[in-house]
């Protein structure tokens, strides 16, 4: 079968009634999974991840969306984290089996949809119709609170819906991007330099891994320094290769990691390359794995 | 959902179209898949591997057994294989979600299926109902030819099924034992010693790993040596375990490993160790994979 997963950030954190009625909405549509969601009160914010067959995932995207318009008014939204409607951005990731395109064109029929609720849409990442708007945090600058001013500008025209500004609903961001992979690797030092150094050496800003993005952070708690990382392809930028660049720079300080950790949800696909790697599997097959040949006869 | 995966020996490997008539059975069963099945002219005899939840598994065993049955008769049986029925032997395989004692009990009840259609049956490995009974070797020494002096011996009463010698259809061995993977490790070295060396180091027999069965061998059109392992549970014995030692051991001789094979159906569940021990992870869970996330839901 087909996985597309749909990640959701909704402009509503601390009313978990109004969170429970869009996560029903979920729920309604048969063949869509929700995995986790979650919320926070102080950016008044809620992150759904929920995933299916493609066609599942965009009825559920659709669903969730009308109801959390239909609930949330922007106007009176307070909260820490930037935001700027009240769907605030919707990326879908293909998983398994799913290219880009088609998560690109899912991604486009959700935003025509949201268009025709009266929302300013924006395509963002892989569904971007211009190079400004690929990041996220171009698209969102000056936030809900600025909206009306840059639907003004016409370099700011949205991709789908009307050119004005929506009081309740604010705009929303969808598209299509690559799964991220949210990888920390802890030190066995409490020097946060040996962390920062790391970071530097392996992020694509620095010289380092193209599809990697790292900062050192101090675990004081811990008597320990982290590298914390999202790696943003894991294809072309594979997790042994990053972790053992990680292994390598630590000893020229004396060094070892002490533990790593991979965060959230994981494609099985991302798991190929370190177990190649480390049991030295030249020839190893996906179709290998018993429930991969279960997942491949569903529809 | 659950998964219990059987891998039937029937004897015949010769005629195709009989086989693929067996074959039809077990796809005519809805929820049973069949990932693979390779057929031996010289054994004269034929592998079939097919999997879904426990119920559909055990119809789609006692389909495909009773036309095996049919159509298989042992009485003008030959092949290099050693084998004693037409349905020769049946394990059932716990691979996800399902106990060893849940696959005992499919196995007694295809046992007593196939008791009823006269076939004398044994119970082996998990499901023995005697300690001598455990390993198929023991069970199957005499082979179909010997079948019908045994069943004279009280010792050698079947455990299910007449105590009375089939002619067409010999005897069926069948029980529930744990995924057995199978792993070889080529070295970079022409030194067979080199590889039987570590075998002895790592097997059970002679002091090594309880799961291990090993056996080294030369690779010798491709320069190299093997050592060629049976893990028989990998909860206890897991693959990173036998791995480690087999390169220390190698090192001693100068030598490293050029690489290794993973063979034929793994469980996921069996990965989870190499992932934990190679990423360093000490709190990784399977849950965190997206695929298992949509069997989880699958009924």
């Amino acid at each position: 079968m087909k996985i597309l997963m749909c990640v959701p950030n909704i402009s509503e954190g601390r009313d978990l009634e109004l969170v429970r009625q869009v996560i029903d909405e979920i729920r309604s549509v048969k063949g869509a999974v929700i995995i986790d969601h979650s919320s926070d009160s102080d950016h008044n914010r809620s992150v759904l991840t929920y995933l299916g067959e493609p066609e599942a995932v965009l009825s559920a995207s659709k669903a969730m969306a009308a109801t959390a318009i239909d609930l949330i008014d922007m106007s009176a939204h307070h909260g820490s984290h930037p935001r700027m409607g009240g769907v605030d951005v919707v990326p879908f990731i293909p998983v398994r089996g799913v290219t880009t395109e088609e998560a690109v064109n899912i991604s486009n029929q959700f935003g025509k949809y949201l268009g025709g609720l009266d929302v300013p849409v924006f395509y963002y990442e892989d569904a971007a119709t211009r190079i400004e708007r690929t990041l996220l945090t171009s698209i969102r600058k000056g936030q809900y609170e600025g909206l009306e001013e840059k639907l003004k500008d016409p370099e700011w025209t949205p991709d789908e819906g009307p050119a004005k500004f929506n009081h309740k609903s604010g705009a929303t961001v969808t598209g299509a991007r690559f799964p991220l992979i949210a990888l920390n690797v802890n030190l066995r030092t409490t020097d946060i330099s040996v962390a920062q150094n790391i970071a530097k050496a392996v992020r694509h800003i620095n010289g380092g891994f193209r599809y990697v993005r790292a900062i050192g952070l101090s675990l004081e708690d811990q008597g320990m320094v982290q590298v914390s990382m999202n790696l943003t392809n894991y294809r072309k930028t594979p997790i042994p290769r990053v972790l053992e660049t990680i292994q390598s720079e630590a000893h020229r300080y004396g060094v070892n990691i002490a533990g790593s950790e991979l965060v959230g949800p994981v494609p099985l696909e991302a798991l190929k390359e370190p177990l190649k790697h480390y049991l030295q599997l030249h020839e190893f097959s996906m179709s290998q794995i018993i429930e991969n040949s279960i997942l491949d006869t569903l529809e």
